[in-house]
């Protein structure tokens, strides 16, 4: 089995994949605080897909943050400033492990899932806002790991500050963490409250949305605009409202479309489409990131 | 012998490569107007180049508008609406011809020029605004030829309106047909009595300088923050002022930079150079065209 794991601020997601690619068995555990915590947990739920599963050959790990020959940093969510995962993992996994951030382990899950058909870009609407770009079956990083930071594109110089120090970054208007920000009022999903705030008729709550929705049609117009994906999926925590946050997006471009025949001419609504829900895109991923790298079995025939 | 020619709007570059990739002879002419005058002249280019540096192998045509499968589509500025390019030069050049767009020809012919490592975008600042983009020696076009299309990127939602029906574009910032049109006094380089004035002190003039520079700033900016390419070569008829525009989008870089530590760490001031002034990289480019789509020679050996 090749054991793929989305390790997310709240919760862990693992899978085991068989060797057709198909997942055999899920595991669901809570995310720790601290590094310590996170080795823990990623090193439970391998142990507990392996008894599930079988004998485990690959591991595969995404996570949050910046992800550099299997260390991690800045994975703020998680209680983590630097950690060495790969080393850290060597002592307590006995199978090969890969270290992948989960933005881009979401991007090649979402692309397997598709069938590894053409492009895609997958756009993560999370607490922040990026996206992984996948062409032909590989991740396109750039030199430096950079591309798909659309988040810090502004769009609006006399839009709201961002926390990256910018005005009017598509992050700054979409991204979870500033729209719960703005919105102030503390709850498990405040992006969820603050949409049925505005649906309720609330101004303030109408104009964040409105913000959001042209801020996430914006990052796809510039992902098609830059790469040509074939499609942009849709992902992460705002995704859980699902065509509420997705239509609105399609009418956005749809409508910019009307006014450009430039833009109509790119078919950018239809290109928009949603993770499906419960969809375990970025353990997928992170699997087949650590099959890929994990040497291969010797099969000695006849 | 393998020929290259950029067809721009007022002049065609005709440039012969040795088998090296070197440049042995070059040829400029006027380019007509219309399909039939645009012909005439390419066939001429070819044979002059025949002329000067011997028997031509291959021939790559790098002309504006949209290009699939040697007929170009939109070419306004050659008075061209639709033409099957490709037909037509059949029955008056010998040599084996392929056609690309004439930024995307100049972005492999940058490229070719750097030395062919790593990626770049070639971001051009001509009538309009439009990047191509290379990683390892490949034209990246995208599923639908699309990828690279920054101009029509919106990045102030009061800003000017754009030729393509959106507010704000790149292009209506920084495109020289619409800073000619906003600047309203004829010339024969608007954009350089534009900038003259704003040296001299006129506010009209220094505004729409402004404009251009943060939109060019903002070009390089989204073409790194989604592709990741390693740099950003400006060209075009922009670049005729040289450090004039790329010192102070150099600046407006760096100054963003320092407000915001993530853009820092991705030092875009210092990825932004300048093609060298006269440099032909949109023939060479195209002449690296025509070469890898002709047929190879067969050589016999012993």
């Amino acid at each position: 089995m090749r054991v793929g794991l989305d390790v997310g601020g709240t919760k862990t997601l693992g899978v085991a994949m068989d060797d057709d690619d198909r997942i055999v068995a899920q595991v669901r555990t809570r995310t720790g605080w601290g590094a310590d915590a996170v080795v823990a947990g990623i090193a439970a739920a391998v142990a507990a897909l392996q008894d599930e599963a079988g004998p485990v050959r690959s591991v595969g790990v995404g996570i949050p943050g910046q992800i550099d020959a299997g260390r991690v940093t800045h994975a703020l969510n998680l209680g983590i400033d630097d950690l060495d995962l790969l080393a850290a993992l060597a002592s307590v996994v006995a199978a090969p492990v890969a270290v992948e951030n989960d933005v881009k382990a979401a991007a090649l899950g979402a692309d397997a899932l598709r069938g590894r058909a053409g492009s895609l870009a997958y756009l993560n609407l999370g607490t922040g806002v990026a996206a992984g770009i996948v062409s032909d079956g590989r991740l396109r990083r750039g030199g430096r790991g950079a591309a798909g930071e659309v988040g810090h594109i502004s769009i609006d110089p006399a839009g709201p500050e961002c926390r990256c120090g910018q005005r009017g970054c598509i992050e700054a208007l979409a991204g979870g963490a500033a729209l719960a920000d703005r919105w102030g009022r503390p709850g498990e999903f405040p992006v969820r409250d603050l949409f049925d705030a505005a649906d309720a008729g609330d101004p303030h709550a109408a104009s964040l949305r409105t913000g959001a929705v042209r801020a996430v049609a914006s990052a796809a117009q510039v992902l098609v605009l830059t790469t040509d994906v074939d499609v942009v999926v849709l992902g992460g925590g705002l995704t859980g409202l699902g065509e509420r946050i997705a239509g609105p997006v399609r009418e956005e471009l749809n409508s910019r479309a009307c006014a450009s025949d430039f833009l109509r001419s790119l078919r950018l609504d239809e290109r928009v489409t949603l993770l499906p829900a419960g969809s375990p895109a970025a353990a997928l991923g992170a699997a087949l990131v650590g099959a890929a790298s994990a040497p291969e079995e010797v099969h000695t025939h006849g």
